[in-house]
């Protein structure tokens, strides 16, 4: 039986790691995907809609590296708030937690957000995602 | 104290329903949003993702009234999946639900499916959406 001598092992472990840097390239991106879910306190809903709707324009308006900020309310129950955040790269994301309207944002909402989950997602098919997000672009109102 | 006599009551439910109308009206569309959350069974998750992958492909590509379908998985559980879900109408979404490929879908993972819970959303800012999407579509990949 043949055995890999002991001096290959370092290079078939280098080429394992390059195979997976390959595929982790090919893949697309290094894009932050996550859906967060908010409940806000009832008496404080319509300053949290109008505080958010202003942060997420921002957000879009003024940072390369914020690829979409979407905020929804659940129909059935309002309070509930899911905000579907997509961010080019994590470097993009820790930027924007230091910009002045994100500060503003979280600063005034503070005391209206009765809890947060934050669920971090992926893509399913990255490859068409920009053609995805065109089609909407170019429908929504 | 002056009291509107009963004869004004009439006129004054109409002027307020006439009200709500025009604010519907000038909140934008008929427009449809939802959050579909599928649980999948793991053995099928390859499968799925596939079926999942193409059936949105095919809507965005094929249905005008289909704004977005964009599936993603819950990172620290693949097997579960969140569907952004984007139709023009309500007649768009109908129509949709007739679709070869839909209907490939549905018959396709029906016994691959653990649960499957629909969450109707609205949009909070509809205003700006074709703004916030067509700035993802063109940064994602």
């Amino acid at each position: 039986m043949i055995r890999p001598a002991n001096t290959l092992r370092p290079i078939l472990a280098l080429l394992g790691t390059l195979c997976c840097t390959v595929s982790v390239q090919a893949n697309g991106s290094d894009l932050m995907v996550r859906i967060a879910e908010v409940e806000v306190q009832e008496a404080a809903l319509e300053q949290y809609l109008a505080t958010v709707k202003e942060e997420a324009k921002a957000s879009v308006n003024l940072e390369p590296g914020v690829v979409s900020i979407f905020p929804m309310y659940e129909k059935a129950s309002p309070t509930k708030i899911r905000i579907l955040e997509i961010y080019a790269s994590r470097e993009a994301y820790e930027s924007h937690l230091k910009t002045a309207h994100f500060l503003k944002y979280k600063t005034t909402t503070l005391e209206m957000v009765k809890s947060l989950v934050l669920v971090e997602m992926d893509a399913i098919d990255s490859e068409t995602m920009s053609q995805i997000f065109k089609k909407a672009g170019s429908k929504a109102p």
